[in-house]
């Protein structure tokens, strides 16, 4: 296997990040490239769902996935094996990505040809959803063993995402956790958001998931 | 019950949070005080592990707690729950306390009376190992479900920790969670950090950090 690039990319001068983060979006528009910013907690299955997700789409369009991370490359090392276009971006320590260091990841993935381009954020439920990375559309993945309670915990994670992805559904006999409720609390937050339930590992739920974002990319690309 | 005393704590003024940590302990010492920086991921089990902490400690010692959180009080009215005195500090949106948030939160907290004071961290592997909260030790709890190669992804949080607490080993036999792998990249990290294998649910080896938490509190107030 080829080595995996690593970018290690710089917090924006720009005061401004919405801004600089609506003009990326105008450019993928114009280019047709569809970005989707994927947040959870660290250990919520983010690389898992990706490696399932890039299965089941990337003999349909062409893919790039970007892997964020502070320190390591394991996260490229994967996708690159599930067969996809991969780069890893070194944050420099930074627990975020802002729209000009997605733009950097960017310029490097995409030389021109890729449809789907898929940024895994830093695991961290906090600051990724303060900072908008430009992405045409955001998910979350709240895993069964952290709880039901995370949307009452952190609203904002909640309030930005278009899709909340609740994976590790096969371990729930042996966790306290509440659907009914977690899919109550997530309304709380944010009544447009889409729920899907899914297990990455056996890949029960990820078809559904893989529609809706069929269904996004063909909209964006329109 | 009471309701929770919420503090808003304000991000330093200051430039120098070493130096500001370093102030923060020398007077906690003088103060016979420890102070203790518990630190997870979201959904690791921080709280459900304090309450167990506070049953088995809180007849052979003055417990004090501290709950920071962005935007709930639900931790803090746990622990008052479980029986010690409890606050909530607000970060206004921070994913992390630097010392001289801590300072507010322990301000609000010791009337002069505590001789255990707990800081729960926000929930987030990245920031909060980056800013000395002025603790005497470092505890960081990593459960089963998130995976056993978080110390390669997450390196300076086991980097600053004196303790590592496995927590949830009772839903092992339903992950790909490799122990010996885990204290190894754990040892990669920091060769010194005690790592401690518990389940907060069932109260399985939190005796043993109960012990290792007396013996320290000991030594510090000695």
């Amino acid at each position: 296997m080829d080595a995996v690039k690593i970018i290690e990319v710089k917090q924006s001068v720009f005061a401004n990040n919405d801004q600089r983060a609506q003009l990326l979006r105008s450019e993928l528009k114009r280019r047709g490239i569809f970005l989707l910013n994927l947040m959870s907690s660290p250990g919520s299955g983010k690389t898992t769902t990706l490696a399932r997700t890039v299965e089941l789409l990337k003999d349909e369009m062409k893919i790039g996935v970007m892997e964020a991370d502070i320190d390591s490359d394991v996260d490229a090392r994967a996708m690159a094996e599930a067969g996809v276009k991969a780069i890893q971006l070194h944050t420099g320590g930074m627990c975020h990505l802002d729209a000009d260091m997605t733009r950097q990841g960017l310029d490097e993935l995409t030389d021109g040809d890729v449809e789907l381009a898929i940024l895994e954020n830093v695991g961290n439920l906090v600051s990724p959803a303060e900072f908008d990375t430009g992405a045409v559309k955001n998910a979350a993945i709240l895993s069964v063993p952290e709880g039901h309670d995370k949307p009452l915990k952190y609203p904002l994670m909640f309030r930005v995402c278009d899709v909340v992805l609740i994976n590790k559904i096969d371990v729930a006999p042996y966790f306290d956790f509440d659907m009914e409720k977690c899919r109550e609390y997530i309304r709380m937050r944010n009544p447009e958001a889409e729920v899907i339930p899914i297990c990455a590992r056996t890949g029960e739920g990820v078809e559904q998931w893989a529609n809706w974002l069929r269904e996004q990319v063909a909209a964006w690309r329109a």
